[in-house]
């Protein structure tokens, strides 16, 4: 998928700037590398920037010279960009830039700044005898983020698409006497044919008892009859990642496997019925919950019901039940994220289902399509 | 490799609480994944661990509960271990601990510890009227983590080894007429093969004049005769990484590309020759540096000549000049890092060339042993 365009930089630039005139900024030092990308195109894992209402100061060093130069000469460039080589230190040349600026007021992402960076800066200011006060700021980039333009909204949808091709694939190497590792390697292969440059996050295949950790990963167990295997895997297509869970049976699956895959569907099924504009995250999270409660699986359901996707793998909107550092939201046009309720019985094994949703004008598309159901593999 | 036992971790610990003295402690909170990891066995991409006189009180949530009991029960049961379930925010609960505890004198990972985390602790701390004192502290851990012990090098030891195979393996898939991905996913298909559990970092495959780009990854370019193409990748092994990069020829090499390959094999093996007790980081930076100086490739020289291998693949110590935020430091028998000096040409290509490399008590053991020299492939 092409990058964003300069105009659709232009107006994520336009939307950052508006908290400058709330919060009094001159300008915010935007150190998370995602945030960056959202907000420049460059891609690297380090540089750091400095917006003010005029410009875009790009800090990188000598490794990413070449790439911002292409972008640049792209149409996808950064509209003011101004490109800083650093040197050596990175907080180093945060300085002198925010000196030559002369900028007085200037926010940084508290989220994202180390306490050892914060006091570095404070102190060399002070003994450059700068009047710069740096002002701790909250998800200024990552709300903006939250609602997905059309750029982004494609890429997302491509990205979920290219899993159907995955699973068919992978799903051929899920059977009684391989190990969790084989399974793993060929669903990543699977996604590097599809075309992902990179994994998600680390790949899960979770079977018989492991099936009961939710964040186990893939070892050398051998896949037996009768197990449940839990396969969660997802890729990042131009930056942008998908997510997928399926839980799948080795040969028939036994009653217990039958009742507790037929719950956990039941309360992703509840939880997207759920999803359009104005309904609280908490309220979608409770839908998949309360199926859970109801055929006793409260206790076995320990985690979230999911989480916003885009170019990080978590991020907002965070679809749980409400706590003092989770807010409860209302859905918004435009707000993709996981719906992956679970459950989990120590000993015997567990279930995930998880899919990919985007909030729709009047409701929710779901933008992952592999089947659902419970194989027998 | 097995995990390090109960008795390696007592060590740690106590190298830990000497730092209790020096800088009047009564806790430590340890918020850095790797460094949990390494003072308790414990494996998860959440959980706090605070470190005491007497016990390691480890804050984990419900998906982690069953890996810890499972830990505990075997010889590698971290020594003193506490568990505590974190039911919702993680921040809630240490500050739960800490009050129960009654610790007075808390220090913190300043680099770990985000502004917007401190900020909460402390004004929760002040609502709850508790007497805590937060103190930043400086990579105590990581000082630890410098000298490698027995296990950690058996681990690193075997970790590069398998790159011999991996090699073997993917030479094969270099070729006029393939594209770099599918090179990339011929090294991570070995890799796999090897017997790493994933990737120590995202695989680059840099052919061409896209070799001129030191953090450039992986991309549709085809490979054409003439090419110079860097490959850089590495696993992690039980926790530990290597990271290795050759730069080959696709079929024989111009005059050129051979003047650059000897000039980075030249400044590869005179960095070598310096390791040893005692020598400065910035000495075995400068032999290496001075090298490509002299063949007028110093300006194509722009990155540091290595870096400390461990739990992360970017650690401690740092081989560059000396820097006011990355001081030269003494060579010690058990560290661990590699020598990656490279020249990079704009427009015409690069080559970068790198190992691993244990400081012993006399001199360095190469780790990795993969064929340096540059073959037409």
């Amino acid at each position: 998928m092409p990058l964003p365009a300069t105009t659709q930089l232009a107006v994520r630039h336009s939307r950052i700037r508006q908290s400058f005139d709330t919060l009094a900024l001159d300008a915010l030092v935007v150190t998370s590398a995602a945030n960056i990308r959202y907000l420049t195109n460059h891609i690297g894992s380090a540089g750091v920037l400095v917006l003010t209402r005029q410009h875009a100061h790009l800090l990188v060093d000598f490794r990413y010279r070449e790439a911002v130069e292409r972008l640049q000469a792209s149409n996808a460039a950064c509209p003011g960009l101004r490109v800083r080589e650093v040197p050596a230190s990175y907080d180093e040349a945060l300085l002198g830039c925010l000196q030559e600026l002369g900028a007085a007021a200037v926010g940084f992402e508290a989220a994202h700044v180390t306490v050892a960076s914060y006091d570095w800066w404070r102190r060399s200011a002070e003994a450059r005898q700068l009047t710069v006060s740096f002002q701790p700021t909250e998800r200024i980039v990552e709300q903006a983020r939250v609602i997905k333009d059309v750029s982004e909204v494609d890429t997302l949808r491509e990205a979920a698409r290219r899993l159907d091709a995955v699973a068919g694939i992978a799903w051929r190497a899920v059977r009684a006497g391989v190990e969790e590792r084989q399974v793993a390697a060929a669903l990543e292969s699977a996604m590097r044919d599809a075309g992902y440059e990179r994994l998600a996050f680390d790949t899960i295949v979770a079977s018989g008892p492991h099936a009961a950790l939710p964040h186990y990963r893939a070892g050398d167990r051998i896949l037996q009859a009768g197990d449940l295997v839990v396969l969660d895997f997802g890729g990042v297509l131009d930056g942008y990642c998908c997510d997928l869970t399926r839980t799948v049976s080795i040969g028939p699956p036994s009653p217990e496997a039958r009742r507790l895959h037929t719950a956990v569907y039941d309360a992703q099924q509840a939880a997207l019925a759920t999803v359009r504009p104005g309904v609280e995250t908490s309220a979608v999270d409770a839908a998949a919950r309360q199926v859970l409660e109801a055929r006793g699986l409260g206790a076995a359901f320990g985690h979230g019901t999911g989480h916003g996707l885009g170019l990080d793998v978590h991020e907002e909107p965070r679809i749980t039940r409400p706590r003092a550092d989770v807010p409860s939201v209302p859905l918004l046009p435009g707000m993709v994220f996981t719906i992956e309720p679970g459950a989990y019985l120590p000993g015997f094994g567990g279930v995930r289902i998880e899919d990919d949703v985007l909030v729709t004008d009047t409701g929710c598309e779901v933008l992952t399509h592999v089947p659902r159901e419970l194989v027998a593999l």
